[in-house]
């Protein structure tokens, strides 16, 4: 443990999150694993959930009423939806909070009730939850006791449209965004349509006009844009195991072409190391972030004049989830933004 | 060789879309494999080429200009863009011809020139050759001598657009496809691209805003519409060897809804045993078409006023190219439209 | 239905194996399915189950104890192993059945509760199984009422040991059987370790020593070898669907060579259309048998001396069970053998 | 660049073992690199061969011929083999050398000529040459001039195997190693083999009685045992990325049990980082070494008296190639061994 190290539990260690958590954190300079929580695998080492884990020198896993916090300086939650809620509204006081959870992301309660199908539990922590979006909310986030980290869809639509609405860019009225993700998005839950064999050698649309992750892009729209928006968007299942791939088909206003576009990436995401701007003329591709915490965007001029066809791509796992937590820890405790997360992507 | 049954050369053999033509028409109960092409191969036996093969009795490879077509009554085309036009413009003249390249799909020989970056080698054959959407044509191909089988990604396209264009439910001046496609939609060729390494765990778009298709979708939906149309097409790999889907962002026209839609669907393909309008709510996936001639279709109301979400999805090697030619084939010479297409989907 | 055709139900339709037997009597030309039993999911039609055959005339769904026998001739039987054997016990006597599950494969009842640890439900009807490997027991296939078909892995083994050690090419007593699997040799079970991103992008041996494949193969050996014989059985699993592919490691006696090994295969299976000895030098793949009913057989001279390497391969979904089923229902009802079998492999 | 920096050179940076180089150099704390060679690719950047790259601060490529060594300490050589030896012998005498390719492994220039089908260009050199399997010959490599890594499956094997052979636990005469690997094996060299749908969905052996990987494992084995050995070694081409699988079957002396030779490894790896022990009854898989150095041993009893199963796991492109090239850096130059080889796994 390195001089000015902090201690961080890690609530839900055993899904596909919270061991992406585990990775990263396991090399990063200032940070020390404290605490492991899994309800299911209470009293197992994170190496018998885990096999890439068990040369590690970690806690053992304990129920999250269990923990001992009286040391540990922040968590990363990652429970699935609707269960992390109350988890966090019992946390003692002290603990800095990153949740990983769909819980308090929508900022309007009656939103949330909507696409949850519940009342929100904790309404009080969610008026002070920060959402997540380390490149966009980075002074809010350092200030922050609850961060909200981003969904996977959200985080690569959100870096790629919030530059281009807030600059007048782009008709935020008629955005389509068609998304691709691995199947690691779904968690590590026992569903049929998760089994290999049902996924493997094939594709296809799923969560048709009725995924939970469009209120949440709508949310972050709606404020750059100033009226209320209502987008497109499609998920569609890829056998891979971790990537995302957005291609948002947009209308631009001004005459403004991809190359314009383009620009004002390159000045908003000037000084954040996460985010690249591909060359002009080269499609990026899931495989070229794997592993790491980078968004990649680009930017063409469609054939049907007005139009440009954009891409943004990321790992669900790490910028879409545990790496941008990770991210967001930094910027709460005031570590170098890259701590921790200067793994270069693993391809092939 | 059943009684009636045809002789049927296939020209280009060793690639995939001629490898999966020997495997339909190896069951076929009227037809009969007398000649088969391979240049780079000739002497070899199919099997040497294609191992699955190896137990079936199967004429050699010889090179295209040796073929013995005295006895052979039709051609199935399997060769690359740009080098099957000389070939057939030299086959006999008894011969019946079904191409699977582009060669002959533009009718306009300047959009040809302008889209291949050569001007045509037999534009009299062009005049005369018969654009081979079988659901849409039929009756043309069936008094056709060359039928031009249409691109995969335009078959898939096409199946879904044209009875909504020509229903007038939808407007075809907005017309965003997002295509993904598996692999052998890009041959048997040796490119970087196409390795194992390079394609597994990854996706990624190309041919943005310049992929061949494009031009052919959009001749026929331009016929249909009555109004030139020019549409925004995406194409994407995706880590699967067959399949292709396709998701078409629409605006609706007069009010129509995606139940519209489906019946505009269900009345033109209903005595079309290989398209199929899956039910309400479903969403089709390729791997349930996957070796089959089959081809899906979906619709949902997008939760953007006036906005529809459609899918198409058929299997690239056979509706997409090898299976469509077959069923041309069978239009052609009076068989059974299935006569060779009954397998079904293989799935998982 | 055509004239002589019989009508047969299958057990168990909401499986792997249940489908892909659907998927072959589709398109048998001597059979009509009558009856398809799935208990979780009575009352739907099988096109819920699996979208693929949603276009197809079947029977819906029904519990097994609902089902109406009176004027089917045959079942098969896709239950798991230890609940077959009750349903099984109670069908009408005047059904053929045909069992893809372990109940009625191992012979000796005290073998079979030292394996699969019950004692068994239906010893008396154990006793009058046969063991369905069609090649090597098709005089007692057709007389018998009920068929136990082997396991996927002894179907591998089984077919390409026996005949060697019938004629005393190999040393019987070191037989070493390096396995690997699909994931749909797994079933369609909701088991974590089959979900996608557990398998995808890697592979690892399972059951190692323990798996209850060994005593099936070590039953049949016993009996061609006629002493006792122990084998080393270690399978794999490969991120695949489909495509089962074992890799033998032998001692061969009184000098043979893998010539020798090769003829005798060639006599054995000289009229057995499905299984095909490849040509010297030629290594097998499993995915020239995809969705077929074809078994490989390979031989090669290892560098140690008198050793060779020997190769199996076949899909564990079709000459591993619901293929070698319908071949031994031809065989039982003396239809020709390769009737509903003579699809192609599906490659690429 | 950190003080007491080393700069290094990557010769053949365009393959995908000088990019896995790349990768795990970027964080290393005591390497900057100084030089990349990629004849095909001269004057590119590397970000223009592998797009992961490009956000990275990196000399472009140049011809080898043409490359500034003056200031560079080191070399990693990952050109193909036959062609590195010629490179290697007119590199400058500074240049402390570490080869991945084959040309320096086989230490007896005839039993290369044999294998390679030509004579050794730098016999003086071979002769002067470690065998680079870090845990074994950890001290001469740190005096070495010019270490030549290991191939992945005899890294595999021999990490395995040498411990036991010289433990005098396992019989050397009569080991059978079948093994697996992923496609990144056989390097980014455009084969048709190789191809996505050549590949995926199947799998099959390669190289039977011939892989140039046995003479090298057998070179080990034999001075571990003192008597020429000759293993059985057939490698599997299995459809993921990365991943090298040996499945081991020997037989025991002197009654030693699978707990004997976990017991060994024990106690030879017991400093030694990056080989793991994994508990009894645990079976590895590929994918808890992906993308990391470690290599994962297991020994299981067989249900064959005397005999035992054996399993190694590596990422052939980490421990089989580039990460132990890293980790022969580190001990060449006195670094901490694990220096930027602290990935943990990439799973899922």
């Amino acid at each position: 443990m390195s001089v000015g190290a902090i201690k961080v539990g890690i609530i839900g260690a055993s899904g596909y999150t919270g061991a992406d958590a585990v990775r990263l954190l396991a090399t990063h300079p200032h940070v020390h694993i404290g605490v492991l929580t899994g309800n299911a695998h209470a009293g197992k080492k994170i190496g018998e959930i885990f096999p890439q884990f068990a040369g590690l020198d970690l806690p053992a896993l304990v129920k999250v009423e269990d923990a001992d916090w009286s040391d540990i300086d922040a968590v990363i939650c990652g429970l699935p939806h609707s269960t992390a809620q109350d988890v966090i509204l019992n946390l003692p006081k002290h603990l800095k909070v990153i949740d990983m959870s769909a819980d308090f992301r929508l900022q309007d309660a009656d939103v949330y009730a909507q696409w949850y199908g519940r009342s929100h539990e904790a309404p009080a922590l969610l008026k002070g939850a920060v959402y997540g979006l380390s490149e966009h909310y980075g002074a809010a986030i350092a200030e922050a006791d609850l961060v909200a980290c981003p969904g996977c869809y959200p985080t690569a639509a959100l870096t790629l449209l919030l530059p281009l609405v807030k600059a007048g860019l782009i008709d935020a009225s008629d955005l389509i965004i068609d998304a691709k993700s691995g199947v690691t998005g779904a968690g590590r839950s026992l569903k049929e349509q998760n089994l290999f064999s049902e996924v493997a050698e094939g594709m296809h649309a799923y969560g048709v006009a009725g995924h939970r992750h469009a209120p949440e892009i709508e949310q972050e729209i709606t404020k750059a844009n100033g009226a209320p928006v209502t987008v497109s968007f499609t998920p569609h299942l890829v056998p891979m195991n971790r990537g995302e791939y957005l291609s948002v088909y947009a209308k631009t206003k001004n005459n403004a072409t991809a190359a314009d576009l383009r620009a004002a990436w390159q000045a908003f995401y000037a000084d954040k190391p996460f985010v690249r701007v591909v060359e002009a003329g080269v499609v990026p591709a899931t495989r070229h972030v794997r592993g790491s915490n980078f968004c990649l965007l680009a930017a063409f001029d469609d054939r049907i004049d007005g139009r440009v066809i954009l891409f943004s791509t990321l790992d669900n796992l790490v910028k879409g989830s545990s790496g941008q937590a990770i991210q967001n820890l930094n910027l709460m405790f005031g570590f170098d933004e890259m701590a921790g997360l200067q793994q270069q992507p693993l391809f092939p």
